[in-house]
This record gives C-alpha cells, structure tokens and sequence, in this order.
C-alpha cells in the first residue's frame, strides 16, 4: 500500500519506489551509483549501505551477518541487494559510505598504436550522373553502379535495402550530384546530396567490462579528434562477467536488457565525443568494437551462458558485422559496426587488438604479452609463431575479494612503500585524497613490500617475529595495517589480511602459470625473452620491481618491460583505419594457437608452484633472490 | 457530432462513421468491396452506389452530374467518392449496384512452365557435430563451418545474424544433431533442432497489379502444392499503377501504407495455401516475386513516382534479395524474398518471367510474344536477340473507360457474335447469370463481330445505313446495343458506343504500334513469324479471330498463336525452383533491348494507321481483308 520515499545521502537523490523493492533496486532507479560486484546475489559484500532508522525493512539476512561485523551491524550497516521494503514506514533515509561509491576512475583511455598504412574500409566518393532522358532510360542505381564501374573500377557492388528505397527521391532532390559511401569496396551504404566527401567518421571503442572508450576518428586522416569514457551501465547486474552471464541464464528478455545496457553506454560515449567535437552522428560510418569474448556475446546478443560452462566455447570467434541500427547505435542507421574476431571463450577481441596494437605476432625475437584483467590474457610470440592462454586470475587486481580492495577511483591507496625495520608505511592515493581502500596497484606494492622487508614470508604467512603495532590480530585474522583509522576516509584502519594475501598468491600464480607453461612450450625461459609486453588498465599502473618480487611476470631486466596501456582501444582504431589491420585481425584470431591451460600435464604443479612469493624454485627469480638475500643480511 | 450508422445493401453490412467521411470511405471500413478505378478521384465513375434518401449527404457535385445520366440521377445514384455524409440523419441505406461490385474474377492462375532441372537457391543440410571438449574447444559457428567444408565443400558462407545469436543455445537444445539451411551456397539463414530435411518450402508469387496468385511449391519436388490468389488490397487506393502511384506521392507513409497493403495480399495467400496443405508457414525458405514495376517498387517500398514522369526510369532493375521479417512477410523470417529483375519502367518483373516461362529469348526461329495488360509488353526475339517495349494500352481490355466495360468478374459478357444481315447478337456471360457489362474479350469480339457485320467502318465510326433496332442514338450518342434491359442483371441495355470503340481503337492501336515497330526493327514482317505468344490473364480469354479482325495482333495463320497463361507465375515458379533460371532471368534484363516507342521515328505514323479496324493499309492483313470483303459480297 502506497509509495515509499527515499533521499540517498550524501548526493541527495530522492525516488519512490513500492514494498518489495530491494535498496540496490532502488539505487538504479534513483540513478545512484553503487558497487555490486556480484549482482544482488547477496555474495560479494560491497553494496553496503548504511540505514539508521530499519523499521520498515525486512530482518537481517544471513549473508549480511556473514558479511558484516558486529560493529558495522550496530552502526546501522545493510546490504543494499539484501534489504527489502516491506511496509510503509514515511522517509527512509539511505547513506552510501565511501567504500560502496563508483568514484572516478583512473583510467587509460589511450594506448600505443602501431603506425600503419591509412586504408579505411569506408571510403566516399562524389559523383555526377548523367541525368536520364527517353534515350537514356537506364535505371536509377545502374545509372550509379555504371558509373562508379567507368570512373573508379569498382564492381559487384551490393546496395543497402534501405538507401534503394530512398534512392529515386535523393537522387533528383540532389540534381545528380551525390556522394555515394562504400563500405569495403563491397557495398553502398549512404547515398547523399552534394559533396560529403570531408565528412567521414568512425569510432573505435574498447567495450570492457567495466569501462567503455570511444575514440571519434577522421577516417580521413586517421586522427583521434576526441575521447570519451563512461563506466559500463552492465555493472548494475554484476560486476563481473561470470555474475552478468549468470543474470542473463535462460532469459532471453535479460540478454536484451544487458546488450541494450552495452549500447546505452557506447551511445553516451557517442554524444558526448559529437557534442564536444560539434560533428553529427550521420557521419559516423563504421564503428570498430573489441570486447573479450563475454562482451562480445552480450553486445550482439548471443546467449553467453556456454563461455561459463566447461569447455567454455564461443558460439562465434570470426568477425562479425552488424548494421547500426539493428544493434540501435547512434550513428549513421546504416552505418556497419564490426566487432573484432576472438580467439577463444576466454580470450577475446580485446586480446586481438592487444596483438594489433603491439604487433609482436609479426616481431623478430621473442616477446611476452600479458594483459592483466579479471581474466588475463598471455600471450608468447616467436619464429611468427603466436601461443596463447586464458589465466583466470580473477578480480583480485581489480579490488575484488580483497577485504578492503577497490577500484583504481578516488582515494584508492595506489602505491605503497614500506621502509626497513621501522615497518613504517607510505602510501599515495588516487586524486590526493584520504585513502579509503587499497586499488590493485597498491595492493601488488603492500604484498610485494611485505616480503620484501620479510614482514611475509615467501609462503604468504605473516612473519610473528616481526614486532610492529601494524601487524596485528583483529577478528581472529592477522592483518597488517596500511593505513591508520585516523588517516582514511572512512573511519576505520585500511589493512591486510592473510586471507587477502592468499587471494593474491591465487591471481598472481594463475597469471605466471600462464607465462610459464606457454615458455616451456616454445621451449624457452625468461632469458630468451627480447621483451615483456603489459597491457590493460591494471597493468599500466603496477609497479614492474613489485611484480617482479612478487613473481607475477619473469623476472627480467626493466629495460625490456614496456606498458602499452590500453591495447584494446589501440587496435580496434588501427582496425578501423586500416584494412590491414582488419585482414590480419582475422589472420591472427585464426592462427594463433590457444593453449587450454587447465588440461596442461605441468598445471597443477606449475600453479602450485607459484603460489610462492616470488616461486617455489627460487632459482628461476635470481634478481628477486639476490634482492631478498640483501635484505636479510642487513 | 455524433456517429452515423450505415448499412451496405445487398450484402447487410453496417458501419459507424463520423460526419465528413465519404461512402466510399465507409465501405473500405465495413469490408465492402466496390470499385474505384482512379483511386477516389471522381473521375472513373465507377464506385456508383444508389442512395435514395440523400438528406444527410452533400449535394451533387459537378464530377457526378457529368459521369451520371439523368435518369441514374433520378434514381438516386451518387459516386460514393464524391458523397460526404454532412451530418446526422439516422442510418443511412447504401445500395451497391451490382455494376459497381468487385466479383469473382475468372482468372488465370497457372501458366505453361518449361521443363527445368530442379535446383533450387535453398538445400538442407542435416549434419552431427562432434561434441566441443576441452580438447576441443572450437567455437559453435566454426565448428559448423568446418563440418560444412569437409564434407559439403562448402566454403565461405555468411550466417544469418538472428541465426548466430540463437546458435549456442539450438546446438546444445539439439544435442547437436541439426538441419542447416543454406542460401545460394551463400549463407546459412536457419540452423534447426533435428532432421527437417523433408520440410523445404517456396513461394512463387505473382504480384499483379488486380490480382495476387501464390503457389506454394514444395522445393525437394518442384510441385506445386497448393494455389491460391486474393484481389490486390490496394486496388481501394486506385485500380491502376498510375492512380496508385499518384496516391503516394510526397508521402512516404502513404507508400508505406501501399506496401503493407502488398504484403497483407500476399499474407493471406500464404495462410490460404498453408492451411489447405496442413504446412508451417516457418517451413517457407525463399519467395520468388514478379511483378511489374511499379507493383515492384511498391512493395520493396521504393518510391515509385519517377516511373509515372518522363523519362520513366525505375529505381532498379537488378534482382533484389530482402530478408521476409523486414518485409512482414509471413514465412521463415530469415528466409529470402527475391523480387526478380526488371527491364525498364513500364517492363516489369512480370515480364522477364514472361520470357522465362516461353523461352523465346533462347529459342531458334521467330517469335512475337504480347502480355496484353494496362500496359502491354511485347517481345520480338530472333537469333537470341531479343527486343522489347512497353504499350499504353491502358486499361480498356480490363473493361475501364468503356461506359459499361467492367473486369473478368461472374456477369461479364465474355464472347460475343452477331449474326449477319439479322444483326442479332449472341453471348455468353462468366458464371452464367444475367449480363451486367462487357469485359475485355466481350469487348472484342463485339468490336470485331461489328466489322465483320458492316456495322461499323473501318474508321471506327458506325455505318448509318445498316438498319437494325439495336443501332440507336442514346444521350446524344450512336451506340449498338449488346444485350436489351430486359435481359441484364442491371435493368438497363448493356451497349457499345463510338466513344467506346475508339478507347479500343486507342488501345489496340497502341499494342499493334508496339509489334509493328519491334518487327519492323528487326527486319521482317508477320511472314516470318514462326510463332505469336499471348500472356497475361486477359490475353487467355480472348478470341484469336477476333483479335486479328480487329488488328490487335498480326495477322498470322492461327496454329502459330499460342496461349501461355499466367506466365508471371510460372516464371516465378521456375526461378524459384531453378538456380540456372534465376541467372538466366538476370541475364534476360540485362541483355533484353528495351526501345523507347514514343521516340521511334515511325512512332506516330504507325500509331495512326493502327488507329484503323484492322489498320488503314489493309494489305498488311491480307486474311482479314479477304474476310471482309466476302462478308461485302454476300
């Protein structure tokens, strides 16, 4: 009975919902923004909120006293995916702490490109026609197609349905001077009054899976002339893709709620570049998309629910290219929008524009490529021979998992120092401001100084002969404080677990599991290695000497590691002004050779292994032993 | 204010309408069918209707004074175009005289198909995929394309992308035991659960401007399973192209209102056929359309006003190929609507099937072929060349123009003969029930049966001195009574006047101008003619003597004249069941002279002479001549 009214603090935003929404529900339809990595099932702990007066909310929940301390429970803290409204109870009044905020984060929107021939697939072409008379009664395309046959040789064209249909009418509101669009020398997919020929357009996007960018470039000159990025609106039903693949589970009606989810992102994307940039949408022609392969699914619409399922098949792993305006993006109707070809179910087109934009399946010498994400992509490159695996290193470098881990966003602890024997701690944050969690970077920096300074040992114990305030019992798990109570955002100590150190040794094995077991196949070891490659957003922001000590990548010299930030953007733009690079896209998707770890003899070995800080075997870590050795000797 | 309740007589229907609509308005609205050649103009004359009480209609308008004797005035006649219902005066009774009923049609559904070796655009293909492991972990598509390739050969196929969003989830449905169905080796428009090798459907549709006919043909036989044919539904926007064309103009939504139309013809024949055979709808691959080209335009929704203003140029001529969901066609939604190709603005689809199903393109000797129509194709093929042009007959042998000509419907007078010296007239009527018009061929055998007699000159014009009660002069106007009051449906005479035969003259002249000016470019005359073709539903009820005597076609001895029917269908028919067909049709437009006939220098000339019964220079009928000239000695 009746509508609930409730103002979400500290933004103020109000909204009115009926008994049975849940706060999480709630937050999306007031537009606040709110972490819940797990998708409202309940599990992942992030979607805190604080509620003061719960009188007409349900009873706690079980998960929330599991995820929740006492402390926390007494000053008024829900889950906001496990609190429903169950009656009217006036105004309730909804505070979001820090730590559930999406804040701004810090991001890599460009990434190193390759330089390459500009040879877009679209091309326009302005041209005259003869006008028709009783001796000149040739139909209004042939007339067309004849001429473009005479002038620029091209042939077998096919034409747009729909520009056939306008066709008669453009043609004499033009006089017979147009310009005619053509899409891979294949097919007319714009026919225009006048001459258009200066305005051609594309866009380049990385759709990831937290973030989407969007580069606006002349296909004219090749040029990036604006940016845009927004957080990726799927994030409401999971964080992750496995929770988004879970939501979409035999329901197609929720498959479209996410693929129109994707598209609403990308088409902010799209107004904000034209808006700042003052060019239309119109003439936007070709948009270049490379997404792993869960995005790519859920962007065209293919049920994903396999890629989560052993043995993780795609339904697709070629090219796909779609009109705009069945996938309802924002720019010329008939416009193409060309999805990158995968490789596998977990290694995608993003991992294809990783190639493309580093070229290392087309270098002399050896390389590894590791792209650092909730899954990571490795990839080891020699003799023009590519091998390639899916590590599942899970969320852990993206925050997730980790007691008081975050996004790389506003007040994110991002890098950390310890200093010797005082095990005093220096910190800095995301924007300078009171830290209020640890992003990846900084939680790489803590563990790698830990051991470091043998605060941990390489098993991933805390050392108890250490004497420091900061390394204490609380809750019945050591923990080692990063961060004062008095110096955080939030109130509370900012501090590690042994429990967050393992979730570490978890991810960071399963990335050099990777890197290890593609080297012994090309038969090679770390000193074969001409270069390591780092892509991904985590991955421009780590520390090289930490994730070496921490045995994440070889250990080899720091002259041959090289960031190339965001590779995905990167590649889908030099696809997208290039045909080149569009025909090695496909080139590589097919001939790279994928390795399924998980069926791999030395696997479980290997990933057992390197659960060590740096390695078990020590000896394939010299510089980190030598390092170490140091350390203890002083 | 108010709604004004009518009820159409004899049929009983009632509608409700507002003050300001018209009758014929009203009767689209309650179902009523009723004729309207100039789509509502008020100039055909043809949606008469008697209104006895008219105190709540508009007054007479000038267009109805002009097209209404005073005697049908008096009798409460009004043109339901030009009768506005003004304001409320109860229920009103509208009489629709059985003149102005649109009846059953005697039609021609079938045509002569030649013999073609079964090889249809659409084939099946049933196949067991072997179960993805993590062994093998290709993705769903690849691993139905390479299944495809090693055992098909087939290669570089595109798929459907309603198709591939579905894969992941039919492959694992099926437990990978599916049918494929493959496009032109081209691309895969359905993958199915299970075998459905037997289940392969096509349409051949002829989508003629008063008539739509439907053949559903099972395409692993090449039978025709089912026909069936409804009267075009846009015939309530304008009986003929032009006025249909002239109702869209400016205006997409009108055109779209004029496709839809289309389609909803077309739709009712499919669940007619489907009906009657028990099939599924989902079961249909591909339609095979002809039509001509405006009937083409319209129903690919392209605008088709330039066909109506010199120079006549179409929009295409190519095959157009549309996916059935974009069209609203009910059938196999991905499934495949190919429109066959056109010639020139006035040579239609309709006429390539024409060629396709006579073969005289290809054919050794001589031959004329006229599909005699609203407009009339002609053909004149030797040594495969083969020339063609289009004829404004217009619409005089489908009964318009002509004061009491009417369609190919049940009370037609279809066959004519005059006794001579008595000059008593004989005739038969479709369904045999009482005289209401004449239809095309009545119309010609009573033109024919008249020169014979000596009623009529060769001018055209009646002979005064022949002394017979059915020459009389009416409304200031000589006519020749066919059949008296008494004996009609209609209650008044059915006759013929000069005004009525020179709308023949007209017509007849201009189908002759067309055979005559082809021939003469070709070098020959009716002498080497080896064969004379007559297509088109009006073409197969017509009486070869009479169309000779009358100078419709040359005069050629009789066993060389050939009836092929409804040739748009069979065309259809083969194109769809026959790939080499549906090349060929393309090769026919391509390579089929179309000659301009309004510029031919001998245009007017030729025009003139054939104004004549047959022509002014006899000779060139040297059979009819002698025929007459015996009648003048008798």
């Amino acid at each position: 009975m009746g509508a609930i009214s409730i103002v979400f603090e500290p933004e103020g935003r109000q909204v009115t919902v009926s008994p049975g929404t849940t706060i999480l529900q709630a937050t999306s339809e007031a537009g606040v923004r709110i972490r819940s990595e797990c998708g409202g099932r309940g599990v992942c702990g992030k979607c805190r909120v604080i509620i003061e007066d719960q009188r007409g909310l349900n009873e706690l929940t079980e998960n929330e006293t599991a995820l929740l301390t006492h402390e926390e429970l007494r000053s008024g803290y829900r889950l906001a995916c496990r609190s429903t409204i169950s009656r009217y109870s006036g105004k309730l009044t909804v505070v979001i702490p820090k730590e559930s905020m999406i804040g701004e984060r810090k991001f890599q929107a460009t990434g190193v490109e390759r330089p390459v021939q500009l040879a877009p697939s679209i091309v326009k072409y302005f041209i005259s026609l003869p006008r028709p008379t009783l001796n000149d009664v040739r139909p209004d395309l042939e007339r067309v197609l004849e001429l473009l046959k005479n002038k620029y040789g091209l042939e077998f064209l096919d034409v747009d349905y729909e520009v056939l249909k306008a066709l008669p009418y453009i043609l004499r509101e033009a006089n017979w001077d147009v310009t005619v669009v053509i899409w891979k020398e294949r097919e007319i997919i714009s026919i225009e009054a006048g001459n258009t020929t200066e305005d051609a357009l594309g866009l380049a996007i990385d759709l990831g899976t937290s973030k989407i960018v969007t580069h606006l470039v002349d296909l004219l000159t090749g040029e990036t002339v604006a940016i845009a990025s927004v957080e990726n609106p799927q994030t409401v039903y999971g964080e992750d893709i496995i929770s988004r693949i879970a939501f979409t589970r035999n329901s197609n009606e929720k498959l479209m709620l996410l693929q129109r989810s994707a598209v609403k992102g990308i088409n902010e994307t799209i107004d904000e570049v034209c808006t700042e940039t003052g060019r239309s949408p119109e003439d936007i022609y070709e948009a270049v998309v490379a997404g792993n392969t869960a995005m790519h699914h859920l962007f065209l619409g293919i049920r994903p629910e396999y890629l989560a399922l052993s043995p993780f098949t795609p339904a697709i792993s070629r090219s796909v290219s779609v009109k705009a305006d069945e996938l309802n993006i924002d720019m010329n109707p008939r416009g193409i929008v060309n999805v990158l070809p995968v490789i596998a179910g977990f290694v995608g087109a993003d991992a294809v524009a990783d190639l493309l934009a580093s070229g290392i399946h087309d270098m002399e010498g050896t390389s590894l490529l590791v792209d650092i994400g909730t899954n990571t992509e490795v990839f080891v490159s020699s003799d023009k021979e590519t091998l390639c695996c899916s590590c599942a290193s899970g969320p852990a470098f993206e925050g997730a998992h980790i007691t008081q881990g975050m996004k790389a966003v506003t007040g994110a602890i991002e890098k950390v120092s310890i200093e010797e024997g005082s095990y005093e701690v220096d910190y800095d944050t995301i924007g300078d401001e009171k830290p209020i969690g640890l992003c990846g970077s900084g939680i790489v920096d803590v563990v790698a100084e830990m051991l470091r300074c043998g605060i941990m040992a390489p098993s991933g114990r805390f050392n108890l002969d250490i004497k420091t305030p900061r390394l204490r019992k609380i809750d019945d798990d050591m923990k080692f404080i990063v961060a004062w109570a008095d110096e955080t955002g939030i109130g509370r100590d900012i501090a590690i677990s042994e429990r967050d150190i393992n979730e570490i040794q978890l991810a960071k094995a399963a990335v050099f599991t990777g890197c290890s077991i593609l080297m012994k196949r090309k038969n090679m070891d770390k000193d074969d290695l001409d270069r390591v490659l780092i892509a991904g957003a985590f991955g421009t922001h780590i520390d090289t000497e930490s994730a070496k000590l921490m045995g994440l990548i070889p250990d080899v010299q720091s002259e041959k590691i090289k960031f190339i930030g965001n590779a995905a953007v990167a590649g889908a733009k030099m696809a997208l002004i290039s045909k080149g690079v569009r025909e090695e896209a496909r080139l590589v998707s097919e001939r790279v050779r994928y390795l399924e770890l998980t069926v791999d003899p030395d696997f479980s070995k290997e990933f057992t292994n390197s659960l060590y800080l740096p390695h078990r075997h020590m000896e394939r870590f010299p510089n980190v032993k030598r390092a170490l050795e140091r350390e203890t000797d002083k």
